[in-house]
């Protein structure tokens, strides 16, 4: 399942013990774990060069090789290369491969608590549920989650607000999300079910042709900058904001707690960190790609149409309750879903005399 | 100017050339790099175990340790331990130490393009300074802007928006800034004077006692966690939001160049990704503890007041002329600020389908 290499260089001979704990200030441990060579696998849920997501996957093993001066390689898989996109949670769970990157609402159905650290519809931004996983307790709560199968997650980055998406017709009343087929995951999907539209599920690569030859009316992928790889608006006439649906995706690294606990604690440290270094450096790279994109995307003619006000007061009241309903169907779901209310609840009081403000006095 | 003790363990001998550019791939050299102690000193513009940013020093300096299993120590120095706070970029640029901890305008006198990458009244907010300085091409020109004094800056940490202070009189009116003697350093404080303010520039220990004794009118410090720890709100009846003077500041490590070339290329790998890191967790902790704080402050009777929309447009207006006048009195400055200004210009108009009409929507 695991593949060591023991490199046992410069005469140094491999101490007993050095296999895990090694501790800063023991010296001679440390020497004994530092000639030990690791070299893990990492499957994700991203085609290969995939921007912004895959390039941040494949940024953390590079980080991690740096900082570890080859110490642990990490070789990244792009989906269906070892597993398929949606079974990269599964895999690391059983121990086939040491590593994953995903994002948690992939594994809803066998994890249902997962998806509430992945996206929320009208919730969270990316500052928001950073702070609230780092100082807010929601960690050690997805820790918790997944601890039953084996998996420690860490957060390894972030989308921060995407777009609604691509579509054909007008959307000026909430009727106009009737009978409409889109492709759009998660519990965005569910609001719009409720709205009497129809959720189709497609993987990255079909969603063009899809649209294009009307098998779909519209399509939710992330934001400008995937969008634009993609090429949807050349199958498509409007883009709909804001992404009420994902005021922020988060994805995670998967590792398998036997494998994690072989790797000394100089190595702990620095998949921690980079993994939350990566965190940030998608984020950035988001911001400034989408800004990009979305020039261009004028500049190519297409219409960015905000949804009326009208439309979104229905959505928020739809995804209230699914939302609800989706925590109430299982208890860790619910667990983690009432510690996030009482927390944003008071995160947002704050953001009022804050970073909410702070766009007001702009104009 | 450097201490370094070099540990020759296990019976691995130092290589020759393992000083600087060792290679991860290349072996035998990084065996003999991980066997080198390096012993660093940190100056801080910070008092010891000072809130927020102190506290993400310490942290910085934790993580390296962590992450190099020992090999590169870092002591931090408090405030007037070494060297004064506000001489922590002489001190490394002079190479008395190898790294010091600061706000990149308390060097203005010496730098005066430091003060545009650090913050800017009614300018970006934290997750914008980060993707125009980490994807817009901000950190070269920092690098720029140190490089003649000796000196690499890294971003390592972020506050977040906060407060424009404690009062003990209501502001209603613009007249009502004249001849008040306030606390506020940087370019807030320039516009506070062109509005017919006085500032008074007074350490964080002094702060408490110039307020109470009617020594000083107001006092703007960092937002309500730092100024919770200061007890500010016991010398001052009124709490005004929002921080238009600073929606954003920005610390940088400090690094002597010279002293940075002789890490080997995984030690500067781990201090680079480390700096990124404590500034995700440094802003995390800010947006956490400044809502905690807030309540508290709340919970005692303090009266958070909004500065009224006639003020805030004449404080705008007047930022305007005094950033533009900052920028043109400097060379680099100017460059930097046209940067900025093209880049900010940009990013705002995506903020608005974006980031900014998510708290649109939540209500």
């Amino acid at each position: 399942m695991k593949r060591r290499t023991l490199v046992a260089a410069a005469g140094a001979t491999l101490a007993a013990g050095a296999l895990s704990g090694c501790k800063p200030q023991a010296s001679s441990d440390c020497v004994a774990s530092a000639q030990q060579q690791f070299n893990w696998k990492m499957v994700t849920s991203w085609p290969k060069n995939f921007p912004g997501v895959g390039v941040g996957a494949e940024r953390f093993a590079r980080v991690v090789e740096e900082m570890s001066g080859g110490r642990l390689k990490i070789k990244v898989y792009a989906a269906g290369e070892l597993v398929p996109a949606l079974e990269v949670f599964d895999a690391v769970s059983r121990g086939t491969v040491e590593m994953g990157h995903g994002a948690p609402y992939y594994w809803k159905g066998k994890v249902p608590a997962a998806q509430f650290f992945c996206a929320l519809p009208f919730g969270p931004n990316a500052a928001e549920m950073n702070a609230w996983l780092f100082k807010g307790g929601g960690m050690q709560l997805w820790e918790e989650t997944y601890q039953p199968f084996g998996v420690l997650p860490l957060l390894c980055g972030s989308t921060g607000v995407q777009t609604f998406g691509w579509f054909n017709k007008e959307i000026t009343r909430v009727e106009d999300l009737q009978g409409l087929k889109m492709r759009t995951p998660g519990l965005g999907g569910e609001v719009l079910s409720k709205l009497g539209g129809t959720v189709v599920n497609l993987p990255a690569g079909e969603i063009f042709t899809a649209l294009q030859t009307g098998a779909i009316d519209a399509a939710e992928w992330i934001g400008p900058y995937n969008d634009l790889a993609l090429g949807l608006h050349k199958a498509a006439r409007y883009y709909y904001t804001p992404g009420w649906q994902e005021p922020n995706v988060t994805f995670e690294l998967d590792i398998n707690l036997k494998a994690w606990e072989t790797l000394p604690a100089d190595l702990q440290a620095i998949v921690r960190a980079a993994a939350r270094e990566v965190n940030g450096d998608m984020l950035d790279d988001y911001n400034a790609k989408n800004m990009e994109a979305l020039e261009t995307l004028r500049g190519e003619g297409v219409e960015v149409r905000r949804l009326p006000d009208e439309v979104l007061a229905s959505l928020r009241q739809a995804a209230a309750e699914v939302v609800e309903a989706s925590a109430a169907a299982d208890p860790q779901a619910a667990k983690v879903w009432a510690a996030q209310m009482a927390y944003f609840k008071r995160l947002w009081a704050y953001a009022e005399v804050a970073e909410r403000d702070i766009y007001r006095i702009r104009e």
